[in-house]
């Protein structure tokens, strides 16, 4: 079974709450080295057979459609999954 | 700024009623090529300065404590991003 991932990522002008919660926990638990974070998505998509050229267009415009609102997101990459189980 | 991912998924035994929902959503839309799929997280950790081998430990410490649930979640991948703005 292959698999395609997905990720996609708040605008970098987009507020991202999420991400900022996350920033502001972790120095109060002792981590100080991050400058800041952002929260995104990731989807595996599962393919039954082989991922060819047109699965993976077809993922690419899944992402632009489905998984990710193109007002307030970016698709920052469309990859195959290097394990194949 | 360098950049840390990290990766984060529910774990294979754990429902996933997002993911659900977009598998279901996509055959909807024309894209049959996908037999399942899970949503996960991915976050962005900015870091200024080099990423040594002690940032590369907080955040794999990070992302167990505080950006993933270990009772429901895995996180997947820490890595550094490529592209260093």
């Amino acid at each position: 079974m292959a698999r395609v991932i997905v990720d996609v990522m708040p605008k970098p002008e987009i507020l991202d709450p999420q991400g900022k919660a996350v920033a502001g926990a972790l120095p109060r638990l002792g981590f100080t080295q991050f400058a800041s974070v952002r929260q995104g998505k990731r989807f595996e998509l599962e393919i039954e057979g082989e991922v060819t050229e047109d699965v993976l267009a077809a993922a690419r415009s899944a992402a632009e459609q489905v998984l990710s609102n193109p007002i307030i997101e970016d698709v920052v990459a469309v990859t195959v999954a290097e394990d194949e189980k």
